[in-house]
Formats: C-alpha cells, structure tokens, sequence
C-alpha cells in the first residue's frame, strides 16, 4: 500500500500516480491533495492526526516549498511504515507518532541519485519514483540500497505544548479544518465538564458541548474534537470566523 | 467494493480509508466527499442518483449533522447492496430506488456496539469500522452478528412530488449540481417539445433544448436533464444564478 | 488501468466509475475531475502533459461542451495506450504526445451504438461504458469490434507555437496552474541564465530563478517550468495575478 498526500491540488499528483504505477501495482491510496498550501506545520499536524491509521504502508508526502533549493529529500522507517518525503519537518510529527504508537524507532535515510528532470517538481522526479522504489524494495529492506545513505540530522518541527493551569490552560491553534473548527494544542482532558456549562476563551463565555447538536444551529462551543484536543467549532457554521483565529494565535481558555 | 461518500472534504475522509483497510483490503471507491455541507436532503438526492449505477458494494455514507446526538447508526441491506450510515433519512432514497430497482426489500439493523473514541468524528469511529465489517461478514449475512439489531423504524425522508397541471407543473428545487444547473422535481415527460419551442418558468420565457449547445452562450435553457427531470440551465454558466433559485424554492412550468 | 479525467467537479464522475465497474475489473485511477470547466484547450494541455507519465492504460477523457450535439464520439489507439472522449481535439495533443514518445501511429475510431440514455450527460451514458469496453476486448483488438469504425478525419487541435526572436521570444500563455502559475508556450531553453539575472516579460523587468526559493516570498519570478516551458510565478503567491494574465493572453520575453 502506498498512500499520496500533497498540496497540489489538481492534476499535478496525477503525474506521481503514473510515475509510481510506471513502478510498482501498489495499491494507491489519496490522503490529500489539498493540505494547506506551502504550509509544512499545517500537513505536518494532519499526516500526524490521519497516518496511523493506516495499515503498514509506504506513504508519500510533497508539501515542499523550498523545491529546487539544496533542502535533501528523505525517507524514514518507523516500524512496518515507511515516509517519503521533503526533509523540512513535515514527517517528524507523524513519525514520532508512528514511533510512540508501535514503540518501533525512527530510522532516516537521504534519498540520491541522479540529477531530477525539472527543479520545480520534485513530486514527480525524485519523491514519486523514491516512494514506489522503497515499496518494491520492501520497507525493511529498502536501505540495502545505496541511493539509501542513513542520516542522524533530519530537520526537526515540533508544536508548540499548551502550558497548563490551575484555571485552565494557555495554549495556541494548531489546524483549522474544512469546517472551520479551530483545532487548539490544548488537550481535551483539561476541560471540567463537572464544573460548569460556560468556560472563558481570550476573555469570552463560550458554552462547552459534547456534540455540536448541542446547542442552536450557528451558536459557537468549545468541545473535545476527534483529535483529542479542545476545538473550538460552531454548529452547522464556521468556528475559525466566530472566534476570529488563525493557525498559531494563541487561546486562553480558564474556567 | 466498499464506496465512500460524505461532506468531509479533506482530509477526514482518509481516516476512515485507514480504518477500513485496517479491516478489510476491498476495493475503494471514493463516491463523493464534497456533498453539500451538512445537507442530508442533497446527499440523499445524489445518492439515489449515484449508487443504483454501481455494482454489488457496500456503500459508506457520512452526512451527519447531528453526530453525538442519539440518532442511531444503522446498516440496510437492499438485495446485493448495502448501505451504512447515520439513522437520519439520508440512506432511504437510494435504498428506495435500489429496492425498485432490483426487486428486493429493504431491511434495516441498528449497529451497536462500544462507546466511539470520539463524540464528533463517527465517520472514522463508528460507520468505517461497521461498513468494513459488514463488507468483511458479507452482505448476505453480516445480521448474523449481534452488533447488528433489526430495526423497523428507521427515520424516513421523501422528497416532495411536482403537482402535475394540464398547462405544466409546480414542482420544486431538487438540487443544484457542480455546474449550477437546477435540477427540479418535474418529471422529465411533463416537456412537451411539440408544442413550443419556449416555455414559462416562473413567469419567465424560456426557449427549451435538448442539448446545452443548441442555445447560444449564456442563454438560459430548459432541459431534461440526466436524472430524468426538468432542470434549468445556462449554456456555459449557472443556472442557479440566471434564475435565482436556490434548493427547495418553487418552480412554476408553464406551457 | 482505466484512468478518468473531466470537467464534472463531484459527484459526477462517480455515476462513471459505477458503470466502469458494471463492465470490467480494471484498476481505476483518477487523473482529475478539476479540469478547468468547458475549456477544451486546458484540458488538452494538462492530459498532454499528464497522461504520458502512466504505462498502458485506456484513457477515459471528458470535456465535453457540446454533448448532445452531431459531434462525435471516438476511440483512439497510441501503442499500448488508448484515449476515449468527444471529437472536439481534446484528443489530439497527447495522441500526439503519445505517438512521439512511443514511435507509435495514432489510429481513430468512431464510437457507434445504441441511442445514449440522456442528451446531457455522454460521460456516463456513452464514454465510460466504451471505455469500458476497450478495456475488458483490449487496447490492441477493441477494433474487432464493429461499434468502432476506423475515421482519417478526426477533429484537429494544436497549441500555437511561440515565435523565436533573436532577443527573446513572442509566445502567449498555455495554462495557469492551481498554484497560480503561469505557464507559456515559449520552450525553457530561451531563456539565456548566462546573460543576466533578469528579462522582460511585456516589458517589465523579472528576476530570472531556478527555483522559487531563490527570491523573496511575494517576489514574481520567471523559471523554467516542470512542462520545459518558461513559466511565470510568483514565490507562494499567484503568478496570474501578479502578471495580470490569462490563457491565451501574449507574452513577449526579450532578454
């Protein structure tokens, strides 16, 4: 199984998909084409929050704006997965998840070879055919391969932990999602649900929900969204246009 | 065959891929993931419409809106096909057309089972891991587990019939697709071609053809469309906007 | 392998997937469904430049402003690859493209049969059951069959070429990517990096780049392209934008 995540829209992943089937009958499987433009922290967050739960898989990532520049291109092994993709910290997140998740370690490897037929698409000329080439060499085997070189440096990229108190927490926005919902850093346990139906978020009484259908139709809520942080959403409407956040603002939750 | 259809947008509905090849390796097909946003009366449209072309499968579906609440989960078998999704009417006009179309009944089972992870994200929670179940058991016998509860009342959804006249039709918005044509409740037959080559839609005189090329771009037009209905269009624009009409507005025909 | 490409946005192009999938078991991969909206030109652009990268496939292809009307639909064999879709040279650059690479002849077929079940909507009521169809008798022998009747007049359409001058060249604008990229019909090796570190393109000077990282967020750049053609960008912002330009517009480099 090989799986595609990149920003790029349509149809450029279309060229990757024939490069790898040009190479391997892997089954493709479409992450994303859509993650936020140019925006390594944003895919960084979802490759985190959607790989793990896949089955082993070789897992293809192109979210580069640095394309072209002497950034390296990599892969990592964690376990039976394999990650492919622009060495500027966008496998860290989901690696270290991968590695905590199946208590495996991060093993990291430069990907060379031979001068890529365009400086501007490296998707197509260097990540497409490197991912089909780990899943037909095997994802525990790949490195016997020289194009393979082991690496103890890759970039690094970790977010931002909330900072916990008595009150509440002091934390920022992580993602925002297609719905809006703005995802915070602050986990979902600090939320006391026993202690009142109101919390303040940035100095604002928002109600705190389980579901959205909780409260009226357009009403904003604060809740423990599917990731396992608090969220802050409107039902059947747009929490980031409610609250007026963007990615890395910071949300002062007390209650 | 396992097809997927939601509002998810990306990149959720890759989580529910991740689930589901965790349990099963049958072939995806990606139906939709860019239905109308929390709008069960369009996806139960577009799926009656879809879903009756495809092949034996098990048809994943996720409109939701009132996710978290007590509305149930529930599993319907129509002859060879299966449909998993939210107790919330969504599933019962394709089960409908699939039950005329294949004469067989439709049977429904609520799907029990332990607390999901998460009370937003049922998609990759609760109807992933129950359709890949209902795939991996069979279509013919997955009710044989208890998790699968026959059930006799699921909730209902019909779409309003046009009042058929001896000079035309009152119909109404059905839906409105990507190209902005409007697609009406007025039976396709209603179109009598013989008699004029323009009709009235709500007051308005409009020439009617049976090809969007026959008119000149930008005209607005009246056709049968590919569902079977009258739908009203623009040649190389939108209709939606030339007659301001959104879903569930009136529709007067006259000819 | 069966690959898709449209205009239909979503949920269109799954009503074609089903009727494939009544027909045969070919592996299915989406090129995309976002092709730019009626634009038959754009379109032959991005399968010239796409569909090449896949290895044999039959290659169902549907932009289609004028369904319904006299205008035919066709088969065409390249080698291994087949393309099916309307007559209007949607066909034509990557047949070419195709015939190039591979050495192969283009050899074109009408697609006859049975009246279609609507006016509106060929891809799937005539195209994907003839792709189907190619796939299931095979791209070297679909022809045995008598619904494809050998044509020598299918219609043409080609790019307009760049005009070569002695300081630069006078070309015009191909495509616009989603990124916003601007991409030109004049061939990358115009463009001379030994001369200077910027040209004008319509008489305003730009820094010539490798590649986007080399100038400043927000600084408009020209580049050779992942097509081997000049391209005008703007480093994570709109090239479009920042040069004012649509397809079909001119675009004079002098260096």
């Amino acid at each position: 199984m090989l799986t595609l995540s990149s920003d790029f829209g349509s149809p450029y992943p279309a060229a990757m998909k024939g490069v790898i089937l040009q190479r391997t009958d892997a089954r493709l499987v479409d992450v994303s084409h859509d993650l936020p433009r140019q925006d390594v922290r944003s895919a960084a967050f979802w490759l985190r929050e959607v790989l793990p739960y896949f089955p082993p898989a070789v897992h293809l990532v192109v979210v580069d704006p640095t394309v072209g520049t002497e950034r390296r291109a990599i892969a990592a092994r964690v376990g039976e997965h394999a990650l492919v993709g622009p060495d500027n910290g966008v496998l860290r997140p989901v690696a270290r998840r991968l590695a905590e998740r199946t208590d495996a370690t991060i093993e990291t490897f430069a990907i060379e070879g031979e001068e890529p037929a365009s400086s501007t698409f490296h998707g197509r000329d260097v990540f497409a055919p490197a991912a089909a080439d780990v899943h037909q060499l095997g994802v525990d085997q790949f490195d016997g391969d020289e194009r393979f070189r082991p690496i103890d440096d890759p970039v690094e990229f970790s977010f931002p932990e909330a900072e916990l108190r008595e009150d509440g927490a002091d934390g920022e926005v992580l993602a925002i999602d297609d719905f809006g919902n703005v995802i915070t850093n602050i986990p979902g346990d600090v939320l006391d649900r026993s202690s009142a139906d109101a919390i303040a978020i940035n100095d604002r009484a928002i109600g705190v929900a389980d579901t959205y259908a909780e409260l009226g139709v357009g009403d904003p809520l604060v809740t423990v969204g599917s990731h396992g942080n608090v969220e802050l959403a409107v039902r059947e409407g747009r929490g980031d246009v409610a609250f007026d956040l963007e990615i890395g603002d910071d949300v002062e939750l007390r209650q």
